[in-house]
């Protein structure tokens, strides 16, 4: 199955693919992020088979992406939200928003801005080097075996 | 069909994934991006079919992600190398392969790391506000309707 080849890849991009790498799991994680936190809810938002959410939600569940919660008790009604884990996925889902946004968006402009909290300010992500700071591009970095290829 | 249908989202998120969504033309972008950059090298290095690769490499050229250059005139051979558009797209596969060093490489550690070529050191990607320079976590941003979806 072509989910588990992706998941033994020894590659971390293969392997964060692996957990949200067909195209519904980050629109999930996206929505979930943004506040459409229900089974319903985000299943009006996607317009996705019942069968499919229930999977991924399911599989997002047990990767540690997202978690279920209770928010009534009676009836009882689960809700989905971010999980730490979830939480720093969705870094890499505004820089997404970022590429998407300078080459993807047309004359229409970007459908969505971002306020970051801290600042206040309307922002977008950028991709820096944990180092030095600047910016990373492709052609920026050299890449050398790690750990687990050299063991 | 699946692709039209998220380019046409107005989400650029879902339209960065309509470029890159299916897990091979991330890879494709990884291998070219470290130097596997030659039809049967990158066929040889992913395990995929002729058909298959054929396919996202098309995709990918007429998306404006890489270019198909020539390296060889006698006998004439062509390779693949990325635009700049394709080079900013890298920024997010380093954003994830933070995500899956931290989350999904186990014991057995990273299997790459990156070395920032300006500043010399190992390192990794961080996704940070453009504006304050604060780490960017889901958590931290508040969504607000842009002009795509204002207008």
């Amino acid at each position: 199955m072509q989910r588990t080849r992706f998941g033994d890849m020894v590659c971390s991009i293969a392997r964060t693919l692996d957990v949200v790498g067909e195209p519904w799991s980050p629109l999930i994680v996206r929505d979930v992020w943004v506040g459409i936190t229900r089974f319903d809810q985000i299943q009006a938002d996607l317009g996705i088979s019942t069968k499919v959410l229930t999977e991924r939600l399911k599989w997002l569940v047990e990767q540690g992406v997202l978690e279920r919660r209770a928010y009534s008790l009676r009836p009882l009604r689960h809700e989905y939200v971010l999980t730490e884990k979830g939480g720093e996925l969705c870094a890499i889902l505004m820089a997404m928003t970022a590429w998407g946004d300078k080459h993807a968006a047309g004359d229409a402009g970007p459908p969505v801005l971002l306020r970051h909290r801290d600042c206040g300010q309307l922002t977008h992500a950028e991709v820096r080097c944990a180092c030095c700071g600047e910016l990373l591009r492709g052609d920026a970095v050299d890449v050398e075996p790690g750990p687990a290829l050299t063991a």
